[in-house]
């Protein structure tokens, strides 16, 4: 895993440093450094310490986690910009679940003790914090109902519409990722994907490619 | 819906407000009031805008979201001491669920602006808060990996298990909701709980009684 030069820019895109003072930023990014990871390969471990924040610079990271019978599921995905695990990070508590590369991935790690100092002397970064920590828990309502209340295809439509800005009426949705690690992030079998894909395709929604999914009709995969 | 006189007690059984000032906690005091709710009554409504944080005193409430069909589930239970929505309250974002007592149940009622202003204000408070907001997050990750991974029994045995003090070998867990809510938490049918309930009775794990499971061995739920 050959290491990176640092750059400003990367965290800067993340919503969490673009709200720190910049004298912050810049102490985070001298004591941080830049790794990165071959798809497929940890980041590190489920019941680990956390020791970093790991901000995604270039790729697709996911959270895997396993249960007792060693059974595993995808709980998260983050992209470039994205800060994660920051509640195992702020709790020093183990990470519920394994960090994974599900593409190649590039990550600036930030030492945990010095993201928990910062985020107690910068009013910005703690601010920034408290709001990336509510929305996490709101994005994590959204999958349990997600899972509870909605059929297979309507979590498809959801997934994709999301990876289309908001604003636009469509465009292209990435899809990186291992499709078993997708169709275990949406709580259903690779095949169960494949038909829900296959039939959005067919209702004129989307139009399917090997990496992607090119979304016509954004709004109408959020009804 | 009769208002009961408020003491500070209530909120200081909150995690949250025991790490606050003196100062903050009576401040908050002063502007908040107690509220009583019928079992079954409606505290807020879904997509409403969080005008309160609810900090429960007595009783149980549920956070209860629909999609839109207008199927329903319980998305967590609240009991005395939790406050909620806080992810919402901090936001100024609508509430991803309606908030349902599930039981009689009362509620400090603090006006949203004066909690954000205080947790701006209130160093011990503000880190309370980032503790509080980390450990939802966990607990909507374990309820992700129950629904994704474990069986229908193993979900209501880890369910009776955590209404059980840690250090216990075993105790009351009790159980006042209705089942249908404990079913939709659990993301199962009311005749799916039934089942289960009994299941682990038959394995002499639990003891049922009307609102209440009697937990023999709180270890054995776990495994």
């Amino acid at each position: 895993m050959p290491n990176r030069p640092l750059d400003i820019d990367t965290l800067l895109r993340s919503p969490l440093f673009a709200a720190a003072r910049h004298a912050t930023t810049t102490s985070l990014l001298a004591r941080g450094a830049m790794r990165v990871f071959a798809r497929g390969s940890l980041l590190f471990e489920q019941n680990g310490e956390p020791t970093h924040l790991h901000v995604v610079a270039a790729g697709s990271v996911g959270l895997r986690a396993h249960d007792e019978t060693g059974a595993g599921t995808i709980i998260d995905i983050f992209g470039p910009g994205q800060a994660f695990v920051v509640p195992s990070v702020m709790l020093g508590l183990p990470y519920p679940g394994s960090g994974v590369a599900l593409t190649e991935a590039a990550m600036v790690l930030i030492p945990a003790p010095a993201f928990r100092e910062a985020v107690a002397t910068d009013p910005g970064l703690n601010r920034a914090t408290v709001e990336l920590l509510s929305r996490h828990w709101r994005l994590m309502v959204d999958q349990l109902v997600d899972l509870k209340l909605r059929p297979a295809e309507k979590r498809v439509a959801r997934f994709l519409a999301r990876r289309v800005p908001e604003e636009a009426e469509g465009g292209p949705a990435e899809l990186p990722e291992p499709r078993t690690a997708i169709a275990a992030r949406l709580g259903m079998t690779p095949e169960t994907l494949s038909r829900a894909l296959a039939a959005l395709e067919a209702r004129g929604l989307i139009r399917l490619s090997a990496r992607r999914a090119h979304v016509l009709d954004r709004a109408r995969l959020l009804v």
